[in-house]
């Protein structure tokens, strides 16, 4: 009905997992907020591609380069996770768990969709490695595209002197045996952990 | 991680609808794409607030006053729905089923948060409806409120030359009666249409 509603309803339905409806929420709430409101995520939005770039190290997102990560003392540089893009590596951070560096690949192999091993940042990992790693941790989604990119990597890694380890996939916390899916089912049998 | 990240989830967190993961999947998403569709969203919402206003006679939000519906000369002015929000004049609007025109209360009666009858628009809707209307289709939500709401208004209005009539509540289309709550169920009963 007004052009500078549809206008934002059509930007908010462009985002993942919006629809025409939430997007219509969304810019009513906004509408119905102070404008103030509208203005801070405005402005978040407009600086957003400014203030971020990629770490030329590992290709995580940062404000700084390198990134906090890859510049932090405390991290052990020989323990390498490599990850599919830049925002898993915030995923794997907030398990606090992990006191390594980071590799975003940029993608995975996919030859469906025209993406091949050279579209990955694969050389720079390798090279990488060579200037001294202890171990790799392969967190790649435990999906088609993501066992076959680690079978290639496994493959290209094999004759360096690093340990490549791969994320445990199987049944998940607080999950039911009787609505697992069969693979994952076997995946957990298969990755069995001794007692 | 990142400031300039943070900020644009904490920004999307405060939509409705949105929680942690979903606005870091958006704030991450934007981040993957061109610059330029992260500016487009932020001009949407930096001149939403600037470019649209009420609607001086029913309320509704327009870019211009009076509002296309008001303007609008093929419209029945004699038939007036109202509504409680401005943005439920679309979702009617969207139904392809209305010729008159619309009046926005701005909120419903509810005691307990402190929103009584002349927080409403109810005076400008009284002296609309005296400068010559037939017919008043009530369409607020058939909720405790939206009731207590058109009960008032029943009352009020019940002393000037106009029809009330409020919208069908029952089971919706491709409803189960299996799955119909008991208040849902009745309803539909006592407003039961002759086949």
């Amino acid at each position: 009905m007004t052009n500078a509603i549809d206008r934002l309803v059509e930007q908010f339905s462009k985002l993942p997992g919006v629809g025409k409806k939430s997007a219509s929420r969304m810019a009513y709430h906004i509408l119905d907020g102070p404008s103030g409101r509208a203005r801070a995520l405005a402005d978040a939005l407009a600086s957003l591609h400014d203030l971020i770039r990629r770490c030329g190290i590992c290709g995580g997102f940062t404000e700084s380069d390198p990134c906090p990560v890859c510049a932090d003392p405390g991290r052990d540089r020989a323990l390498v996770c490599v990850v599919e893009r830049a925002q898993d590596i915030r995923i794997i951070e907030e398990t606090r768990e992990y006191n390594g560096v980071f590799h975003a690949l940029g993608g995975l192999i996919a030859p469906l969709e025209g993406v091949g091993p050279g579209d990955l940042s694969i050389d720079r990992l390798v090279s990488r490695l060579r200037s001294g790693a202890r171990e790799v941790i392969i967190a790649l989604n435990p999906t088609l595209e993501g066992d076959t990119t680690a079978l290639y990597l496994q493959k290209i890694l094999k004759d360096l002197p690093v340990e490549v380890s791969r994320l445990a996939s199987g049944m998940p916390v607080g999950g039911d045996l009787e609505y697992t899916d069969r693979l994952t089912l076997s995946r957990s049998l298969r990755g069995r952990i001794r007692m």
